[in-house]
């Protein structure tokens, strides 16, 4: 049997209910439904590898809704949309102001009317971007069930402020291509680790998405952080709920030291506190430059405590046999490379470099994946087609 | 025979020459150049509607020059040149500098060597926008005829100082599907009417565009204004011929209330005076910011005075059983929700939120359909090949 | 034999490597190489004139990376890439700064996950556009040899420091169809004239580009410049081998009158001198705002010192029967026209409006061209499969 048909064979044993659903937060899907979006991810991989085309539409409009700055998501979902055949259509709100009520409910269903995804990026504000990616899904519902639109547009959550679903399946993939299944991933020690970076105001949404994900795998999840950097409460008590329900760890520790013993993967990463992103929310809602202004300098100073968080090659010395997977969403704040002192020292990068970058080339295929699977109610029987059809992309 | 079928045969029986002309004002096409327009869009929403490709074009360039910010009119644009094939590439004149001469010669023809259709949208500056867009046909012309270009691109009118064709035929349209079809708005009464908006310099080409359309079919049409905000006085007297023409009426009556009672529909909506936009015009073109901005404090304090102009609870009693049809082209002014006191009271345009999307829904069409007329001579044959090919959209 | 056909019999004839090799400087190809761009060009324009479609990618991305300002460059590529059936993506990078070492790595794989080829445009800085197309280059090396990339993504030149490709390769284009063949440029004496400009730092990479690529087919090429205008002196020095290698002429001469002398063609058109985008290259690297503006102020002094180079009525009398074919990149300086003082006189300008239009109509296809023969090993092959097949553009 070819890679390929293992896949779909593997696809059709699943039980799932993507179709027509919003995929905002890795947690609000079940087992069967993550390893749908990667096996399909996979699938559209082959194909592409295989120079044969994966387009599902004739035509058809994407809306990319970027909040706030971004290149290699933007390149992600605009290289999975082409892929299938969609066109982007950027909606930039340049002014990072938080839209609402009337003006999200009409501008929804004014960008709709021939769209069939919607990705949005709002990572920006703790307690908006979630609630806004819902407002947008409401009011997509609402026009879809008045007959303003004739079909309902699903949303990929292109980053939140609580999850950041794109990236932690592409890592997850990653992973799973890494050591050879998802199955190998039971009893794996991952070390999602706070790491000093010279800037400030990083969203939580990586960190939280990776113990969000990696705890439904049976995986030992280890979190750590200097006092302070904490993130969302809730969300770390459901990763270790999940841990437990999973067969894996959770725990969160206040060394990266402890984090790396022993872990076959590490990703050190910076955020910004929790409680700090709360203060940010209120000054920027209120616009106060000055507020915002003084507590960059007190953050960067805090920040400045942990230097030591740095993910050395002494401290990769400490990982399983020192030969643990480094991982990252990058850009990376490389020492020496990037800046003077950063969150990992330029020969532990560069010996990872290239896997870091093959982390990162999975995202296209999770998010066409997630696109897929939101238009298809039979994802199998749609790649299949596709295989069999055996249509060139390169004519 | 179909709903599709008949729409057809509806159209073979016009005569009309749309084929390579430019579509930039409403009152130079026939009668049955407009109706072709409403019938080739209702017969490509049929396509969309059942999924069949409406894809006329392999390959081939849109350019959508915005001389003016838009998010509505771009996204019905790109979905408009998506549904047919055509992939927009923008040339945004981010200073909104008035060109002239060589370099609009010149820019035409660089951008149209490989582009089937230009829309623009210049609304800005009175006596400038529509006369960009003749001088941008002449080029196109002057190109066509040396050579320079192996087709004509056509022109669509996204919006000028005079007309907004697109948003007027989409207002139409709505009308002809609330009220099931185009003879039934004969002897209906619409009241155009301005209303109060805090804020300043909205284009008069809306309620141009209504009452330059809407005189041709037989309607009765009050257009309403307080003092001082009168229309372009060619206009106003082009839609007074033509209501006689078609058997209607038109009248310019100084009163919401008057133009309320008894309408079937109302079209409160917001607009700067005629001799106002002359003088900003003006001011514009000499970059003086200091009159610029006493001009608008000017305005806004002249607005103020007719903050009763709102269309409330209270005038929609005054209307044909109280239930007329509230339009508008969105986003409006809501008292209450947008703005403190505004256009429409929060309640009424609730009542009538989804029929104004809706009408918006149709605009994509709208631009769809002139855009086909323009390139291809016999839309009926066009259609009926799409519809009986049966190809897919989603695959 | 038709004239398709005469096309496809010569380029069958050529024995070329440029597949999957980037498209830099012509003085890095080989004459049958340059040769095969023309006649692919050539091929394109043809199916393009016929409405048969020349897509060759039922899907795929392409990559604008503009590091300066463009029009018409952005929209032959644009053209270019939908023409074959590629989606354009930009990579704007807004903020002028020279990026380095690992950013461009990085940037360059993340951007390329699905990307068939990458038009970028980097002349603001001398020795660091070449510089930096060849970093991207190496990038794409790295990540396709280490299996981040499934193909290696084409790059073209859009214009960096050194050469302007797609202008002088169009330029030339528009020449042999001028002459009526590429051997009937022997011989024909070409003048590439600096001009007056009431402007400063304009790019040294389009008379570089002409010298670099007219002196390859023994055309008597002269540069004219007034004292301190001078080139990079290893482009002027290649140019005069390149003459001799061809069986044609170079020389260097210091006035315009002495180009223009019997000229068959003359370019007249403005650049800085080499020393001066030195020095403006450490300033803008420093950031050094006053040392810009002082050296802006030195510059347009010292432009004015020679307002008399001017291609004027009288100056064209001493060309070949005083009817010289006028050529420009577009856009000029027009006396009179774009400025009181400029390049060209209007009356000649005027005369040849229409020709450097056409000059510029081949930009789309030449850029078309570089893109297919670094993607299909067999251009003759696959562009009689597209005549063949005879598949509508326009359906």
């Amino acid at each position: 049997m070819t890679q390929f048909n293992q896949l779909i064979e593997d696809l059709k044993k699943l039980n799932t209910g993507l179709f027509g659903k919003d995929f905002l937060l890795t947690w609000d899907k079940t087992e069967d439904e993550l390893k749908q979006t990667l096996l399909v991810a996979e699938a559209l991989k082959h194909l592409r590898d295989h120079n044969i085309s994966a387009r599902c539409f004739d035509s058809g409009l994407a809306v990319s809704n970027f909040r706030d700055n971004s290149t290699r998501t933007r390149f992600s979902f605009a290289s999975a949309c082409n892929l299938l055949g969609l066109e982007v259509q950027d909606l930039d709100e340049t002014t990072s102001q938080i839209a609402h009520g009337e003006t999200v409910r009409e501008t929804a269903n004014m960008i709709s009317f021939l769209t069939d995804i919607i990705g949005i990026r709002d990572d920006m504000f703790l307690g908006a971007g979630h609630t806004y990616m819902k407002e947008v899904g409401d009011a997509l519902d609402d026009g879809f069930k008045h007959g303003v639109l004739p079909q309902r547009p699903g949303i990929v959550n292109l980053q939140c402020d609580i999850d950041h679903p794109t990236q932690s399946m592409a890592d997850l993939l990653h992973l799973v291509n890494y050591y050879g299944g998802l199955d190998k991933l039971k009893g794996k020690k991952i070390a999602m680790t706070w790491a000093y970076s010279p800037s400030y105001g990083k969203p939580l949404s990586v960190p939280q998405g990776i113990i969000g994900l990696m705890t439904r795998f049976g995986m030992e999840v280890d979190l750590a952080y200097p006092e302070g950097y904490s993130l969302i409460p809730d969300v770390v008590e459901m990763a270790g709920k999940q841990a437990v329900a999973s067969g894996g760890k959770f725990r969160v520790v206040n060394s990266m030291e402890a984090a790396f013993k022993g872990a076959d993967i590490v990703y050190p990463k910076s955020w910004a506190p929790f409680s700090v992103m709360r203060r940010r929310t209120d000054l920027l809602q209120k616009a106060d430059k000055d507020g915002l202004k003084s507590l960059e300098q007190e953050c960067l100073a805090n920040n400045a405590r942990f230097k030591n968080w740095e993910c050395t090659e002494d401290k990769m010395k400490l990982t399983k046999d020192g030969k643990a997977l480094y991982m990252h969403c990058l850009p990376a704040d490389i020492s020496d490379v990037s800046c003077k002192e950063g969150e990992v020292a330029a020969s532990v990068f560069e010996r990872y470099r290239i896997e870091t970058y093959k982390e990162a080339g999975y995202k296209p295929y999770i998010i066409a994946a997630m696109i897929l699977n939101n238009k298809f109610s039979n994802a199998a029987e749609k790649l299949e087609n596709l295989y069999n059809s055996g249509k060139k992309r390169i004519l």
